[in-house]
């Protein structure tokens, strides 16, 4: 990696703040408000998410309730894709398909509509942060029951200590901005 | 208006699905989903959410959790402003301050950081849709006890029939796309 792109991802790293004990105790909660806030660091991380996927053909760019919407839409926008968001059961109104996963307790559910995008669609999954990949992975399984074909994953951080990246496609680019613990 | 402006209206427009019957029955939701999957509309409608705005020296965009994210953090990087979530309760992991407001049926909450922006911030509100006003008025006392001056208002969507926006301020620039039914 060259210096100028080191020092851009130092600068990004410097801006996500670590939360102790949130959601729950024991948890270090990875906050990219700061991110958000400043007008140069969040032109500058769209701009950098993209880059990896310029030339690839993305045609819809997906992203995961609700922090993926965040950053996804702009890295739509500057890969001339579309935008379609996966969501929590009951909140998208037209048709949809779902999937359920396993969460550490429990489990949780992932929609999308129906009619998001056309058979063989190449699809990139965007969230903020993946974690145990759990989320991730239905997402993929949404995007090949409708037909697509996900060519790459983008997250601005993972935690690399739960390997989440292992549970993804192989054969995707996948990219992140930032490992962490 | 001058006739692209009208047209550029009429096209975005045509990309509104109406769902009957949901979340209720009786309710008729407008679907954004055909406006974000289209990669034109989607830079279209991010383009003309922003021009209203240009040169208005807007410090911060604030997003209502969670369809004002998805055109929100595109309004801010079109005006470069920085991006402020409000959300609802429990999502924010730093110190929040709360406002709590009247639904049809009971009442809601909404988040904000304490650190968000700095006094004297100038701020634009933005949602996808502004309906009675309910949020986008609660968004403003957010706003306005830490110490932000609420410059503006911008929605995708107006349901005219419930007058919204006469709960907001007026001394405010507000900026509808679509005033629907």
């Amino acid at each position: 990696m060259d210096e100028v792109k080191q020092q851009i991802i130092t600068l990004l790293k410097d801006n996500i703040r670590k939360i102790p004990d949130f959601p729950k105790p024991g948890i270090q909660f990875k906050d990219i408000t700061p991110l958000l806030q400043n007008a140069d660091t969040l032109e500058l991380t769209s701009r950098v998410l993209a880059r990896p996927f310029w030339r690839k053909d993305i045609d819809f760019v997906i992203g995961l309730e609700s922090r993926g919407f965040l950053f996804g839409t702009q890295l739509a926008e500057n890969l001339h894709a579309g935008f379609v968001p996966i969501r929590k059961p009951g909140k998208l109104p037209a048709e949809t398909i779902s999937v359920t996963y396993q969460l550490e307790y429990g489990e949780d559910q992932l929609e999308i509509h129906k009619d998001a995008f056309s058979d063989g669609a190449r699809i990139l999954i965007h969230d903020d942060l993946i974690a145990t990949g759990g989320s991730a992975k239905a997402a993929t399984q949404l995007v090949e029951e409708l037909g697509g074909k996900v060519v790459g994953y983008s997250f601005i951080i993972e935690l690399a200590a739960l390997e989440g990246l292992k549970k993804l496609n192989n054969d995707a680019q996948t990219e992140v901005l930032l490992s962490l613990d």
